[in-house]
């Protein structure tokens, strides 16, 4: 097992504390704001529970999970002994460069430095680093302790050896790694995502569909496959003879619906009033917090169902 | 409860018989091949007593669905007394064409005409029929007794209160209405799918990442939150003051990716050598009947699980 630091213990970083110290790490958790890694262990306290009664936490009781978790005081003494680096500061490029350097300065030689950034290319900030050989990013969906896929993205000067230590790292956490061979804007997660929400406020601001009938074409339609398959699998099983049949059939459709995808619409334009309207009448603005409560319910329910199907009638 | 017909008793067309009979409606199957809509009911009776072992026949046994089972050996006798058909014949508009033509002329003068098709316009089928008022199409995603999305989709033509009582229809057999108000090429799922695919086979093409790489991205990742949510309140719950928040902080990344996504790749070009290679490696030709069986499977324990959760954590 190894030792883990999370820099900056805000949603992100204390997430991943959990995924982290479930597969039997220890995590020392460190933050810029005073006393902010001693209130994230609280709140994974309440998850730990959650888990625990849930059969989310493997053979392990809560407490075992909690006495691998530690706070530092400073930066330095959180990368005491580290193998791997979690780093989840704000997302601006000044702050990733200022951060990365002094992780650099201060983490052992041979310690993978992971930034769990959306949005950064990992080249942006990690290009004049002595250690830059060591650098990538592993962004994360929320919470981790909850949803596998991980994107693993290197830069162009990113050793292959530490790709292949972070893969195993996360594989053995129970996530589910996607490797990038370069890194590209979005990644690969949010490239997917926009290319559907553009298509999805597009329908709604052409007046086709209301976005409760997207979220519906979702929810009740094309993701039940894609939650235990993905597109690619999914296609490949609704053609007699596979994906090359499948794209025989209906590359024609597709290439006719292509042609009228390539007007990008401005979400926060006039759409947004509609979108921003039919959310609100769905569920009202006092009432966020608590659904992002019943979200991640839903997810842990969903997360046990998936490991039962799993083995009841195989992956 | 309704007398439904359904024409054309392959795959689409049985599915759909299942999810109106166990709706309580009397449905009578046809199909212009002799002994079609026997073998059909043979098939079904097979899905019915899975249903039911998995809860998913409501209060009814499968042999109380099975009685409102019916075939017919022509058209005309399908069509007699009805009050909505279900067709499913080729995807083909010179089929279609002949087929609404047939249809509108011996069904009773109330009754909805629907038709299954994927890709074909209403509008390009019906123009020229006395009833073209009561033809729309109905698009499940199949099969439809576990996936409970369907779209309506009207011609210029279609009256209202077809649309209304097709909606109700659905609605009272379980399933979850799309109602688009005008047609479109590739309705709203395929558009949606197609979005998202063509990004799919962009990344691989140009190398970023694998089609299991992508795969994991959603069935790990992207589509757990949209199983039960949708894209548009996935992003709703994803900023602390809602959808127009989430758009004000995001829509930068997006954009950027966005420039990137207008350039089509042939699916059926060099990248499905290398697909198909992939996917023939996780699964090989001779096993993709087997998996679909599992996919099944899988859907159906995932609808049981969905209705499970609705009721004990929330819709």
């Amino acid at each position: 097992m190894a030792r883990i630091a999370i820099i900056g213990s805000g949603f992100i970083g204390r997430a991943w504390a959990i995924s982290y110290a479930r597969a039997g790490h220890d995590v020392v958790l460190w933050d810029a704001v005073d006393g902010a890694p001693e209130q994230a262990i609280d709140y994974i306290k309440g998850v730990l529970s959650d888990l625990s009664e849930n059969g989310l936490l493997g053979d392990y009781s809560p407490q075992q999970v909690e006495e691998r978790l530690f706070t530092a005081s400073t930066m330095e003494e959180a990368l005491n002994g580290v193998e791997y680096v979690q780093e989840n500061t704000p997302e601006n490029l000044d702050v990733k460069r200022k951060v990365y350097a002094q992780l650099d300065a201060a983490a052992p030689d041979n310690a993978i430095l992971a930034s769990s950034t959306s949005a950064i290319l990992p080249s942006s900030f990690t290009e004049d680093l002595p250690g830059r050989h060591r650098c990538l990013v592993v962004h994360p969906i929320n919470p981790p302790y909850l949803v596998p896929a991980a994107e693993i993205v290197p830069a162009p000067w990113t050793d292959p050896e530490v790709i292949e230590r972070t893969k195993e790292l996360l594989i053995s956490a129970g996530h589910a790694p996607i490797v990038m061979t370069k890194e590209l804007d979005g990644f690969v997660m949010n490239r997917l995502q926009g290319a559907l929400l553009n298509e999805a406020f597009r329908l709604v601001a052409d007046g086709y569909a209301s976005i409760e009938d997207i979220d519906i074409g979702i929810r009740e339609g094309l993701a039940l496959r894609w939650s235990f398959m993905g597109p690619f699998e999914t296609i490949d099983l609704n053609a007699p003879d596979g994906v090359r049949d499948y794209v025989a059939r209906y590359q024609g459709v597709y290439e006719q619906i292509f042609t009228t995808q390539q007007r990008i619409v401005d979400w926060s334009g006039e759409v947004m009033d509609q979108v921003e309207a039919d959310r609100r009448k769905k569920l009202s603005a006092d009432k966020l917090m608590e659904r992002q409560v019943w979200r991640d319910r839903r997810l842990m329910a969903l997360a046990v169902h998936k490991r039962l199907a799993d083995e009841d009638i195989g992956k």
